[in-house]
């Protein structure tokens, strides 16, 4: 189809299309946990935008602005690490430029220690690129 | 402008329709937490999405579309209580059809017995009505 100008977006979603930026999102947020798991949070403040919120179980509010969350990362850089980790069933949901990606996670460390986590990341298309608007990490179930 | 036809969206950002926009979905969620803290789940069933995907720190996994949830929430109707809630520092983030919505959230029960929470709630506006396609609900500073 060559016409030009005065064209809307299909109304019919686009499957190979939606295939390929779902596969896109979450192969950028596993390269990222590879970086995070060794130790190195670069992974995701290159993939975050700036006007990102944030929640995890250890801070008492939500983080707003990637220099907050800059800040607070780089308090955490070369502390972290698990030997593997599993992303379970991942989803995509989107809509034009936003995407949401959803998943379960499991990190294993040392003598057969595992954390289970709720995860929810928010990716919004900026010139191009995906970037990261919304995090959520979340217990699976924790005890309070 | 009267324009008809061949008009596309503007590109800048139009800041009153934006904050329209913010209003309407945090008074939907408003009105819906309202129901929910007097033990009424269908406030929330009313306005989420088939396709509906679904966290909070009581489930092993994600639970994914509106009947799993339904399922769900019935099991909850009548048992839930609280006798008011916060919702603190809401910021709504938007492109397109698709809006995210976090807060942190505090509800009183009995004997100021209090719960705080971290929330995201992605919607999508599906032929003019904005539905939760994404909910995230967990423990702020939970013990493990």
């Amino acid at each position: 189809m060559m016409s030009h100008g005065c064209l809307k977006e299909p109304k019919e979603p686009n499957e190979s299309q939606d295939k390929a930026i779902a596969q896109t999102i979450i192969e950028l947020e596993r390269a990222a946990l590879v970086r995070w798991c060794s130790g190195d949070p670069s992974g995701y403040l290159e993939i975050t935008a700036p006007d990102v919120v944030y929640f995890d179980p250890f801070i008492e509010r939500r983080l707003d602005g990637l220099e907050s969350l800059s800040d607070y990362y780089e308090r955490l850089r070369g502390k972290i690490s698990a030997e593997r980790f599993e992303i379970l069933h991942p989803a995509v949901q989107r809509s034009g430029d936003m995407a949401v990606l959803t998943f379960n996670f499991v990190s294993y460390g040392a003598h057969h220690f595992e954390l289970r986590w709720n995860c929810t990341e928010v990716y919004r298309r900026d010139a191009d690129s995906w970037r990261i608007i919304q995090s959520h990490w979340s217990f699976t179930k924790p005890s309070s």
